[in-house]
């Protein structure tokens, strides 16, 4: 096939500035955000409507042509990169922004996936609600993407994955088919609940094009406190007595060492305001009942008389506030600058964090001398990202294999939150049973029997026989 | 094949007493527990394990034999229930009921499907958790019926339907592979969520026999209360104004009709606390937070100045608390008394329903005039049981699809919280996108190629070309 074709079809449906083939512009579609991730697309495509996006997935299926959809470009496991072979389409949703509707007595949102976050978030607050999807990316990840991949964040304890904020999805099909089922209900129970099939699938079943999203009502106070906790059991008897003491509030309970704390007053000059400590929690609560920070106060009274915490401080002003989520926030920035890491982005059961980070050290002492742990995060829902400072030498898919291993043995998933894209593929074929990649091989071949929706992602390339 | 060879091999798999063949004995499980429905089972058969389930799925299987799925036969669309042809074999999880965890750091419990919902309650309790889905039918209702049936219930509003609880499953598939993903985990993003396509699907794609269920922690107080309201429009001003007051600790919001009240008076001799008024609206909520009073007292002043309500109570005791629940669970019982009553289980945007109200009982009154609407539900979800009185002539199925086309035309669902089951098979057929029914079939087809699991139900028998 001709390319200069192709390139005029696809210009005659989303308009002349709607393909990029510019080698220069491609740039931002052929690599991931943190360069990790190379990859050589044929064109970038910017659709401006869903029946937009229908017909370009049509003309590319008619041509046995791959498409890989594109969002903000802030996944953390190459899903939105293409292969490196020229040949794939990018999709991007970026010219379908719209926010189509706020709703603020069903308390929902109509939003296209090409959307931001923090525009859409925005939107929430000045109609008097909130959407509790955040994550560091906010200002560049779009819906779509954050939907596509069930992204989570800070406040999942409280109020879940991006899964569960979606009461309706429209999509277009591997075959170019436009399914709409922007439904604005909290209970839909008439036939299969087909929208959770895409959402989470990495765009390797169809194209979310737009949602409809639950928003939540706004909270009158907000309560942020560190505490130190001696170990990450006694971490968890604190969870245990917050979930008891503030339950529906807590928006955040995350886990930081010491050593992670070390790292950013190192790199980034901020400064830890207790005394250093084996381990930190930062808990978060918010409500419109008086009484929170009372609330707040006694569970602190409870945990520092139990000795599960040993010291503790509530931030008094927003900027306080700030001070402390900016210790959270800038871990993953210190440990960059301190020398090559490896991340995990695992979960375990929750009473099962300790052992598994007891074990984990160990292993990684031993196999890999020298290397330095660096956990921390969504302990509150089970989920550690367990990053490791190594050697250049060291060999990486070794150390990856040791810390999935781990967290097979405990129940555990290798992707927390991140995803698979490209980066787990092998891993996550490796670390689940057989029964359940069968199925989901089973889905893929379904929804996307020619195989052309964002291949080679989540799952290996499969085969169309079985 | 001989009839009495499939018994023997059912036999072999599930013991002598697991197999039902007594005509007496299988009148349990042609019948629905309302009498609406009525098949002819060939037998219904017993499991005691995962593994059984799975050798009688591969027995029916390779003889092309069908299987409905049972639980507790509390279902009110005929899901459980047998066609008439005598040849479908009934799989009843009823010897499946165990327990198998409560992890209470966790917040979690792994249980199989044949529990009981009020066992799995009471255990939840005793851990000092609670396991929020709370429905009628509590004391009979299984586990595996529930999750297949995505139930709703009264407390929906704060904790979701019953899919937003299951964090691990495991199902026996239509070739009767087991496929286990009984993980206790908040966050798993590796690989599709295959486990969503089970909970809802009315046992049509494969066989639920475990699952892992998210538990909350217990509240320490508890407000109920009951205000009479002029409008339903009042009714969601105080819906707006119970969200941004009470916000996180509301767990029910439910809407009653004047005329509903009457109906338990006259029928159950319960009399309302409150002055006659055209609506009312029961609300609960809980939290351990100090001041929940005080905030449901700071609403009910509000709404009263407002005008949204015109009188109200709050409990002042367990007692009281239950008199005014009583009135709400009542209705349905009352309605049955005074005469033959035509049930839609529907949902609209929660800002829909005054409009919708209005145009379904105009259309209502003009097409079957003599008929009286009994309307009442959850309306904090947007879910009404919009129920008609008519007389025993009335066209049933006519009334059936006038309020399904004015649901649809106001953007709701046919089916808000008791699926489809094969009451409303033909009517999501004709109140349902092609386009979605399409997909539906791409996801049958792709699970049960052979369509032997529960056929004919959520979905019309299907060919297998396509």
């Amino acid at each position: 096939m001709s390319e200069a074709l192709l390139i005029d079809e696809l210009r005659a449906v989303v308009g002349e500035r709607g393909v990029v083939v510019d080698a220069n512009d491609l740039e931002n579609y052929n690599v991931d955000w943190r360069h990790m991730f190379k990859g050589r697309a044929r064109c970038a495509v910017l659709p401006r409507s869903t029946s937009e996006v229908a017909q370009v997935v049509r003309l590319c299926a008619g041509k046995g042509i791959s498409i890989v959809p594109y969002g903000g470009n802030t996944g953390l496991s190459g899903g939105a990169t293409p292969d490196g072979s020229g040949s794939q389409v990018v999709l991007s949703l970026a010219r379908m922004n719209a926010i189509r509707d706020i709703d603020a007595l069903g308390e929902t949102m109509e939003v296209e996936a090409g959307c931001i976050l923090q525009t859409a978030q925005e939107a929430a607050t000045q109609a008097g609600l909130m959407l509790p999807i955040s994550l560091a990316a906010e200002g560049s990840a779009r819906i779509g993407g954050l939907l596509s991949t069930n992204a989570g964040g800070t406040n999942v304890l409280r109020y879940g994955m991006s899964r569960t904020r979606v009461l309706g999805l429209e999509v277009v099909t591997a075959d170019g088919e436009i399914v709409s089922g922007l439904r604005r209900l909290r209970k839909d129970n008439a036939g299969y609940d087909w929208k959770q099939l895409f959402i989470g699938a990495e765009g390797t079943l169809g194209i979310i094009t737009a949602a409809v999203l639950q928003l939540a009502p706004q909270s009158c106070h907000r309560v942020t406190a560190l505490l130190a906790v001696p170990t990450p059991d006694a971490a968890l008897k604190v969870l245990r007595a917050a979930r008891q003491h503030i339950g529906e509030t807590l928006n955040a309970f995350e886990l930081m060492s010491g050593a992670a704390l070390e790292l950013v007053a190192r790199h980034q000059g901020l400064k830890t305001p207790l005394a250093a400590s084996e381990w930190f929690v930062l808990v978060e609560a918010s409500s419109c009942l008086a009484g929170l920070r009372d609330a707040v106060e006694g569970l602190f009274a409870t945990v520092l008389e139990e000795g599960d915490a040993t010291d503790g401080v509530i931030a008094e002003s927003e900027r306080q506030e700030g001070e402390l989520w900016l210790l959270r926030e800038s871990i993953t920035e210190a440990e960059s600058r301190e020398g090559r890491s490896l991340k995990h982005d695992v979960s375990v059961p929750i009473a099962g964090i300790p052992a598994f980070l007891r074990e984990a050290d160990a292993a990684v002492a031993q196999a890999f001398p020298g290397s330095r742990v660096n956990a921390f995060g969504h302990a509150g829902d089970g989920n550690i990202h367990y990053n490791v400072i190594v050697s250049p030498a060291a060999d990486g898919h070794a150390l990856n294999m040791l810390v999935h291993d781990l967290v097979v043995r405990h129940g555990g998933s290798i992707s927390a939150e991140h995803g698979i894209g490209q980066y787990r593929v092998s891993e996550l074929q490796r670390c689940r049973a057989p029964s359940e990649l069968r199925l989901a091989g089973r889905i893929k071949r379904a929804l996307d029997p020619a195989g052309t929706m964002n291949p080679g992602k989540v799952m290996p390339l499969i085969s169309q026989a079985d």
